[in-house]
């Protein structure tokens, strides 16, 4: 078995938009499991808070810290002024009709730098869909398919799946059993994912 | 003026430690000024808290986590074994009093040692002035003095000061008004402090 790295993110997330622009190359060589999950259910789960949102100082310095690692990187943030009536559950559950398609990557690209670097109300329908279409998709088959029933109770699953995995927050990636969490410790991932060759 | 880093920390936090082993090469040719505080106290105060310990998943993997910083520092981590009886906040004032005499580093570097990667009882009077003086202090002198009440009063003010100027947690880094969050963005601080010069 080559060299794998398991993918856990949110479009919700920021620095899981910042870990998904630097992990192509970084897993250049490598599979990639694109392992999506309810955020702010699974950090209830397991008993952790999103004190990002609940202190204001600390919400504020992420504001700065997330705009150093954009220039770092030098990716565009900016968020989507629209993202309040996006509907996460089903860009979260198009990513599993995505990975049914063999597409995952192309799919995670666009949804998150629609949502992090660009200016597209996707809470229109036709919004979205034509997103997917110019990513390769038949945009209105995909979300007609991620709105059937199976796929809320796979999404419910793979939540479950990553909390009793160990994951408490967004981005996590595992090498093997290894686990690391952040897109500030994507130099780690890329230590394991050595070691692991 | 020339280049100067302001390093808020807490003895309770081993992030804070891993830092303070990097600290002075890092800042070589700048000075540091160590703002001791109580990080409990100033976290409830801005609306933060503690999730390493509040989510044991979460707590679980910081343990894992310290562990890969110490091996890539090449720092030894191990938790003192009866760090449950030390008297934290009288260590916070002997900072204060070590700022007095002009020896913050001393001071800090040799507790945080005992602490984070030594075995001795510091809740011992004796072993604690005895820690104190190998490191060149009057031992007991210097914590008779932190035991005076105006250091307590100072530690209140330090710590409302910490948190009025927006920090959240430990460790904390400033360079002029640019503030910096966590062991782990030492990096982006060295970036501040050369642009600074």
């Amino acid at each position: 078995m080559g060299r794998h790295i398991d993918f856990y993110f949110d479009f919700a997330s920021p620095y899981s938009y910042l870990a998904s622009t630097q992990l192509p190359a970084l897993a250049a060589g490598a599979t990639v499991a694109h392992k999506p999950f309810r955020i702010l259910e699974l950090m209830k789960m397991v008993g952790n808070r999103p004190t990002t949102i609940e202190s204001k100082v600390k919400g504020r310095y992420a504001g700065i810290d997330l705009g150093r690692w954009a220039a770092r990187y030098g990716v565009k943030l900016q968020r989507n002024p629209h993202m309040r009536g996006f509907d996460f559950d089903a860009l979260r559950r198009g990513t599993l009709v995505a990975i049914d398609l063999g597409r995952a990557q192309a799919y995670v690209d666009a949804v998150f730098h629609a949502v992090w670097a660009g200016e597209r109300n996707l809470a229109e329908p036709p919004v979205l869909t034509a997103l997917l279409d110019e990513a390769g998709f038949d945009g209105s088959a995909l979300m007609a398919r991620a709105a059937e029933p199976g796929y809320a109770a796979r999404l419910d699953k793979e939540t479950e799946a990553a909390a009793e995995r160990g994951v408490f927050g967004a981005p996590t990636f595992f090498i093997g059993d290894e686990m690391f969490f952040g897109n500030d410790r994507l130099d780690f991932v890329a230590g394991a994912l050595k070691t692991a060759a």
